[in-house]
């Protein structure tokens, strides 16, 4: 199955350092280091995202949307603590079966992503695995000293806003494992690239700074993850299901069947913006929903208390699972 | 053959949490990014590697060296670069057999090592693999800006320098595979340790940005990490091979076998220090050395032209392979 496999020193030279040209720092990948200054009057934001073959996509999944999965995810936490995508390490382990073609059109995925959001390749390692095919990105971001949004912050009275739609990225990955049943091929076409490639909020990210008390992405799913803001805000939450905005092909599956609508708001991989703002912005996230191009919905609010309800009109709603744990 | 595992989110509140608690922005790991500012006048380093299990280090090893050996050779490349550790990012992909005890003696580990270093956890991931262990670790440093070290730079005319000994990382990777034939048992011990645990020279390293015009560490071999220097440098440079520094249990087996010597100055591992500098700082460099408690020997010098000869007295040293490559 291999196609033969260019040595790491071949692979840095040919492949990668093409990706690292235009940081200063870090040299064309000539060093073991990279050295970078933020501009001033910025702090740094480091977050890292792993994904193996097997658990976060499938082998047969293409090399460049793999690349920019792995990118993508780790520009969403950026975007979410606000911050502008910068500069990223790559650390690959790789698995026999990965050949020169496979890897070509890998770092053709790398390339057309950093153009993208704006972000380049630093250094990194590569390794060889006698396991599954596994890739650690740790991006680093800037934010404006002192402006950088987290899970903390979340205050009593505050709006929830959810950016784009929920539950396609857990449908998505139903819809490609082919368990979609009914779905027609043009949803499940929809839903699957979805999963494959999320869309990162990283122009919205940055202009929630003015708005928002707390935001983080939405990777364990809406309900787990906005218990995560309660609990490091110390408030309780309350959803509005009905209100939780779905994508067409979502809201097909979910008619066809009800027990989907559970898996929408708690599985993960939305990679959208989950964010607590005063009732009085609504108007200037509905001016900001417009200028980004991306859909800004309020599904809920901020109380005193502790937990995440989810309620369906006056009803509360059980959720057997309420969050998504990679494990 | 598991004792039972954490769930990803108490693995990080009672593990890992505490191993981040001296930094501000790390927010004892409560969000998803760390947000950090370097210090007026200060660029910052970055650096990664990986280790895979089987490859790297083996299953029967002891997870806190394991854990210790991830984060060293990270800190070597930060004092390869002159820069003094800072903070990292832990990615880990958990294999089956991985249980609590084991990563309660992985984190402790990586707490003895981040007081040691001066280095402290900021983020990361942590994700199942149907695959052997994996991890990598992305950590930054910090320098005076533009006073960082790299491996341009070497001018003709430098002497060539390295610290400590050579040799024992290849020769303990044999050592602890039972594979040195001959060698007593605490010949055995000291070099398997000195592979098993390699000393990074972090208090070295900053203290030759005054002195070096080049510096690397010796990861993939003496002879071929020079090369790297000479290449990056466009430089040539000449190792009067009788002058590499060895340890006592190095030089004992090299004498029953003189086709080790080969393996420790082409083997890798070592994470010693490799620099150039001008022959007249040879005398503050004896002082240094002294300062710091690490050996530093001269053994060969920077010519004109590119690649690297071994030289045994007036006779070149033939070598079947220069420099170990980790693929």
């Amino acid at each position: 199955m291999a196609g033969g496999r260019l040595g790491e020193f071949e692979f840095i030279a040919r492949l990668l350092r093409p990706l690292a040209s235009a940081v200063a720092g870090a040299e064309g990948l000539g060093d073991d280091t990279a050295h970078l200054t933020p501009p001033a009057g910025h702090e740094i934001v480091v977050t890292t995202d792993a994904l193996v073959c097997g658990v976060h996509f499938l082998a047969h999944h293409p090399p460049d949307l793999i690349a920019r999965k792995a990118l993508r995810v780790n520009v969403s936490d950026l975007a979410a603590a606000a911050a502008r995508p910068w500069t990223y390490q790559l650390a690959l382990a790789l698995s026999d079966d990965i050949d020169d073609a496979w890897l070509t059109a890998f770092c053709d995925g790398l390339a057309l992503d950093q153009r993208a959001f704006g972000i380049d390749l630093t250094g990194g390692d590569t390794v060889s695995t006698p396991g599954p095919l596994t890739i650690a990105v740790t991006a680093l971001g800037l934010v404006p000293t002192g402006r950088s949004l987290g899970r903390a912050g979340a205050r009593v009275g505050d709006a929830v806003f959810v950016s784009g739609m929920i539950g396609d990225g857990a449908l998505g990955l139903r819809a490609s494992k082919g368990e979609l049943a009914g779905a027609n091929g043009d949803d499940v076409a929809a839903l699957a690239a979805r999963y494959l490639l999320p869309q990162p909020r990283a122009a919205l990210g940055p202009r929630l700074r003015d708005f928002a008390h707390a935001c983080m992405d939405v990777s364990d799913g809406l309900i787990g993850d906005l218990g995560h803001i309660c609990a490091r805000s110390a408030v309780a939450a309350v959803v509005d299901v009905a209100r939780v905005p779905l994508s067409e092909p979502a809201r097909r599956a979910i008619e066809r069947d009800a027990r989907l609508l559970e898996l929408a708001i708690t599985g993960g991989d939305d990679y959208e913006l989950l964010f607590t703002a005063p009732a009085s912005v609504r108007d200037a996230l509905v001016a900001l929903s417009k200028d980004v191009g991306v859909p800004i919905t309020e599904i809920g609010r901020i109380e005193a208390g502790e937990g995440v309800r989810a309620m369906r009109g006056c009803n509360p709603m059980t959720l057997e699972r309420p969050s998504y744990r990679h494990r």
